[in-house]
């Protein structure tokens, strides 16, 4: 499952930037029922309820809806070195984060990938309270644990082979564009994964680099509405962004919503093991009516067009978006 | 619950046209999962897990989608005189339907309400096999029962008084609009049940005669999905008109289906008991965000637009279809 | 529905003893989802999420658990004189219990019916505030509304006809005891109701009176798991008596809970439509396997064994319980 | 995720004896809803709708209920002879299974392990149609995948300490029995992982060796309670044996089921990621009362007592099965 140097294990948390702390909390806690672990007067780290770490949602106060990174955790803190080495050699921009400046966390190696995605891989984290058993302490909207992180790039092509090549991720499903006069297919989009569900990473060509969404895992579909009514009676109607459907890609049953600021999750169930060695990636034409949408409403325009920018690891400036170009044919 | 000379029990049944009764089979029973009771080669006779008679829903061989009638039980073949006394009183348009003619159906007495919708009256039905504890003999898509029929009309002020005084239907929910202007409320939809659920018949201004759909009763909100799942695989995903929602007016949650003719069918579960005596209907404001949807997509154009005409049950004509104007402000 | 004298509507609530409120308060309230709508020193009055009305659930302080009355809804206040009428005719034994008595509530009748249960019947009730849409403010355990009593009686051939030909009860379901060397079938017990569903009322011949639980409903299956998570992780797990299974008589899914006390709730999901008026009665053999348990872990001893006494109407002592015996073959 | 020299990917089928193929075939075809791949007079290849490989359970005809092996695959061809080589230096009792043998499948490396459960290791397997996605050829019982196996053994030390050093298994839950006059504590029973869910084998100190189930993995709490539904209608609700709650370890709900012949399976759902690096094992005293049962009904005397016996991986007869004994403090 890796190159025998390091093993990335899965993705762990990520970084947005919400505008109103306050105004975030409640969405979040009050809205999504995710448990604050700690904060102060800039950031609110928040845990799901199956996490026996510190978070896995850090929310940081800011212009903008942004992302500010996305982590993977890594199976030994040695890793990290030896990512740090594969990093150099290919000259991919990167910086260490001491422990402590996110809290709750080790060092940690952050990076720019090729498609200009914040990315961080870490290995401690400190001990959280683990709440799955404590059903009375629950609310009604009880998302599990993080997914999948989902971006849009303008490079699938380098992009895919980097992770595929590089950090050793597994393709579950893809989508091609089909280009009938030239006889060819070109990826469109991929989804892969560390750990054995169908992704942790999902990369999307489109205006980029963007951040479109962070998955979260519920245990099923009725958790999914049960979630729907609560954050409708809370006030949060309009926040459901995308209604219920199942996405022919992932199998998944979903739904949208957006916090106040505009940053986009995913209540996501249903996906499946991937990891048989022999599993034939899943290939999906960009045309089929089914493959996005297996059923239920097309998505919204916001859905299709917005995605949030994403920050330069050390400016903290929010990277230039391209719009997306398909590699030439030559 | 009646005026003691009569008792209409619950919506029964409706008749509608299909254009190809093969291509209508596959999709109602292979499907919609609904048991063929009879048939022969102008008519379909279908029901559903939790009847034990002949049928719900009956399916006839004509030109175009269009609703022939609905129908509701009384508890006792003497209703069937009692209402035909009134209707001669009210001079409603009328006839008898003999026995038989609506097969597995004793006599029924069929009339054109005040609103144009085409409505039956009937007491005696033939038994049929009950498949609601043949767990194993039942589909992907388990629907119980029809609930309600849902009719587009032009004048609903007279045909809610009509129902409520003549005819003992009670008011579950109900729409206003708000004329700020003028200071007024005028109803713009009811809710009117016999049975003691949200409906047994929705009366909605618009457009009309029309019918917009006929609503059956599934268990629970799991089950609507599996629905969705079962339809998408078997090629109907673009029969899910409207998706998965709930509805603020009923608390329903429901998903919109159209057969290949376009008659429409609500998948419906949610709502709750309604004849307690001191039942104060509840009133919604035709501008309120939640109530045709307390959350979920916004319904698609097709949904607003679209409902299917009634025939004259003297001539089976299709009645024309006059816009909605809304009662002259004297 | 009624002798048009009176119409009952449905049962409505259930005053019962426990002997500690703080300690029941927890159970109902933490535990079950119950809303407090007023409480004394004596007594908790308590409504569901579907409830517009007072109590559906009284507790009384008392010196053990038992039944003090289950009420039956009436449709007009004029009813209660016409039933006090029928009463006095048919020589029961009954009282007035004057308005405000009973917090919320009108004045009300109140008997001790031919197999000893306390019932009142009753018209008038305060409003609450109705929580069926303020998602966000339910907590785990979701009940809607009361559904049926279950009482143990010993003569279940004179009480089954009483109640049918005095208060227009209908049968949906009934049990037969098979008596196969006198080649007869003795009814054993019966599921009867006002409202159109399985039952408002179960007569089960045993060792009585006594009463045996109040069932609550509940919207579907994964519902009942969720009171069962949320109960056993708040230190409930042994409260839940018998585990989730189906009946064969209703079709109900169920899971049985006993407050502190004893004293006995279903929740309950899953029966169907029952007025029409061809409705044949199911009738179950006492030795079908599949009648109690369509399927499930056997019930355990406490639950075929253990039910409360209930009070004399007059007295408030505890009738004295007598053992059930077959009607004498003569 | 392994010493670098193999790499175990997870449980992937099981093995076990039935006395009738027909009525085994009826029980987990038209019963379970697996789906045949392949069979002959004396095996049934069977796999579940997510797989895209040929089986997840054989069943073969023989004289008794019984296990014959689980499978594990294996993440490359060459970590068979890796694995070889182990049990060569381990001592091990081994031999290989040429391909073909079992049929679908390439060769494989099948043991006795310390425990004396028969296990195989294998690579290669032909591909299968997927049914994920093909939801209306999908019945009322929907397992979609293997999930793990659950062995009943003597030496728990020895095996938890062989498993976990040996072919890197990592822990999720464990139990402990406490001997309070001696103050120490001793694992009884361990749930051991290679794939990142709770358990793909759970070791128990009982009797043994001896097979006490194979666990399948459904979506959700429903999709359970839907197949009680269809096994109890189509007359196998005596197979039933232990009735729908959720376990401590593991937070799983469940049923159990026994096939004619008494082979066990659980269906179950709600497990949780496991692979983070600082995963720190679940311990659970042997005397909570919510260890085995967070809620439900006890289990019954022939869960507790009755598994089946397991082969001889070199002449097919059935091991002794030996009394568990706690390892002697010396």
């Amino acid at each position: 499952m890796s190159n025998g140097k390091f093993d990335i294990v899965r993705l762990h948390h990520a970084e947005i930037t919400v505008t109103d702390l306050d105004r975030a909390r409640h969405f979040y806690c009050d809205g999504l029922g995710l448990i604050e672990t700690e904060s102060d007067e800039n950031q609110i780290y928040l845990r799901a309820l199956e996490d026996a770490n510190h978070h896995c949602l850090v929310l940081t106060k800011g212009k903008q809806a942004s992302l500010k990174h996305i982590a993977y955790r890594v199976s030994a803190d040695s890793d990290l070195d030896a990512l740090d080495e594969l990093f150099t050699e290919l000259g991919v921009k990167k910086r260490w984060v001491e422990a402590g400046e996110e809290k709750g966390q080790g060092r940690a190696l952050r990076i720019q990938d090729p498609g200009g995605i914040p990315v961080e891989f870490f290995y401690e984290m400190e001990k959280a309270d683990r709440m799955l058993q404590k059903y009375h302490l629950q609310g009604n909207v009880k998302i599990k644990r993080i997914d999948h992180a989902n971006c849009l790039i303008t490079n699938i092509d380098d992009l895919y082979a980097w992770y595929s090549e590089n950090l050793g991720f597994r393709t579950s499903e893809y989508t091609v564009k089909v280009d009938k006069e030239n006889n060819e297919e070109n990826i469109w989009a991929a989804w892969m994964h560390r750990k054995p569900s169908v992704h942790d990473l999902a990369l999307i060509s489109e205006t980029g680099p963007r951040f479109h969404h962070t998955g979260f895992w519920m245990d099923d579909a009725k958790s999914i509405l049960d979630a729907c009514d609560h954050l409708a009676s809370l006030g949060y109607y309009a926040n459901i962004e995308r209604s219920p459907g199942r996405h022919g890609t992932s199998n998944a049953f979903f739904v949208y919503v957006r916090d106040p600021d505009g940053n986009r999750m995913e209540l996501y169930t249903g996906d499946y093991f991937t990891n048989d060695p022999d599993w034939e990636p899943i290939k999906w034409d960009l045309a089929d009516p089914q493959r996005a949408t297996f059923w239920g409403a097309m998505p919204p325009k916001s859905w299709v067009e917005e995605a949030v920018p994403v920050e330069d690891i050390h400016t903290g400036e929010l990277l230039p978006i391209v719009p997306f170009r398909k590699k030439e044919h030559v």
